[in-house]
């Protein structure tokens, strides 16, 4: 789902997957569209494809309203290719300003795809799925009428963007980054063992931008601001009490990339660890 | 190395080590040299101990001058321990601000840690090692008098922060992120496969702070300026003949945190792969 699917390597594996499960992918080029056709039809194969609609995030996709339509008409009349909606990924919104301006910019994502929707519909093709996704905005695109499908993502483990986006508070993010407080070079300065490689720097969807580099749980006054590869310098009261060696729990700034740092992660319940699960879909080089 | 070494699991590590090899490691902190000295002295080891000091990063280390010499003598007094030098990474350097400034700090590092050894040397202890690490002003740093070890760690493979400090041309820098044009949404931008997870966000050392993350081998004209987690939105020529599915290569911005990202790293002599090296050293969560 994250781009369009070319390439030799990539369209072997997707043979192997439509033979094995119901796949649908995403166009948004004709010369895409003409490569998964030749593909299909040559496998015997018929693939539901999607047109993805840029909305306002200015990646992948196609513009709404006419070109959308023209897409999707020429995806129908590819053999081994099937119309099967549109989607998109509103990105764009979660960095729009203000609370009501991001609600603004999802609602607004949702409508042109309604609308695009429709205007697919009365040149006289189906758009059974429209498709948005974007946890900061989820429960507001989603209330768009014509839109049948929303596919959050953070949410499923939340961080301190969303914390920032009052979506969630911090007691709700369930994936926290264990570090150790390695130093207190000065008083009022602690290094913690984490740094790019374990929380990444990634800012994306810190909004408004906000510094630091997470929420250190259960220190409200403590700033994470500075992160080298390994190291994560933390102003902190000169009289604070903690002590080198002691642990905590960061909650990262975007979740998604962190959890791509890792080869696996603990699952505790309370202080025990109950499970350990593979991070299976992270490293692949090909 | 990277930071001084506390928790059980991580003495029981150092214990082991030492049995095998030399080790040195550095201490900032009181609490920690005191820590090493029990550890140390229970399993009947000396461990050489180098004071880490802060010439202007703000990350670890003691304040050069008295207060090295101070810890330095802690150090020596504590059993099982032994001092053998002054350590420090001058990364603050290579942000400094135009060629003659990141100059002048390299050697203002170089110049506090030749001093501190001189004070420690003047106060009747020996100081055999005094270290610097910083790929930007190795040459520089490392011509001050006193100085015996540099520890570059960017020039084994250089990366865009190099050629951005002039350190060497784009063609010397030997690792590279191979990506794929997925898509052309628009005339004038294309997407790579390759965003944060490939590339990491990360911009450090990228002095002066210019836009961009990275390099796009053979195409100057081309501007890798967004990146979300797969995608790496790339302007591009409107007229510029590229091809979905073709191959780039990309030298990032800052390389160390990009192989952390991969299990293994493909080497090749001209367009032929002839090895594959495992990356040893990531994911570790302990």
């Amino acid at each position: 789902m994250a781009y369009p699917l070319v390439g030799e390597s990539k369209h072997r594996r997707l043979i192997e997957l439509c033979r094995r499960a119901n796949i649908t992918t995403v166009v948004d080029h004709p010369d895409i569209a003409e490569g998964l056709s030749r593909l299909m039809s040559a496998a015997g194969l018929q693939l539901p494809v999607m047109v993805e609609v840029d909305t306002g995030l200015t990646r992948c996709g196609v513009q709404p309203g006419a070109p959308a339509r023209d897409l999707a008409h020429q995806i129908a009349r590819l053999p081994g290719l099937r119309f099967a909606g549109l989607l998109t990924h509103e990105g764009h919104a979660q960095v729009a300003g203000a609370p009501d301006q991001v609600r603004a910019a999802g609602l607004s994502a949702g409508q042109m795809m309604a609308e695009t929707a429709e205007l697919i519909r009365k040149s006289g093709l189906e758009a059974p799925i429209i498709s948005v996704g974007l946890t900061a905005t989820a429960k507001i695109t989603a209330t768009v009428a014509g839109v049948t499908e929303t596919r959050p993502g953070i949410y499923v483990f939340y961080d301190r963007s969303e914390v920032l986006h009052r979506v969630v508070p911090p007691e709700r993010c369930a994936a926290t980054v264990l570090a150790t407080v390695a130093t207190r070079p000065t008083a009022d300065r602690i290094i913690l063992d984490a740094g790019t490689k374990a929380l990444t720097s990634d800012r994306a969807g810190v909004s408004p931008p906000v510094a630091g580099h997470g929420i250190v749980v259960d220190h409200p006054d403590w700033d994470l601001n500075s992160l080298s590869e390994e190291h994560g310098a933390t102003s902190i009261p000169a009289d604070d009490p903690v002590r080198i060696g002691q642990r905590v729990e960061i909650i990262p700034n975007h979740i998604c990339p962190v959890i791509n740092l890792f080869d696996s992660m603990y699952i505790t319940q309370g202080e025990r660890v109950i499970d350990q699960w593979a991070v299976a879909a992270r490293g692949k080089s090909q």
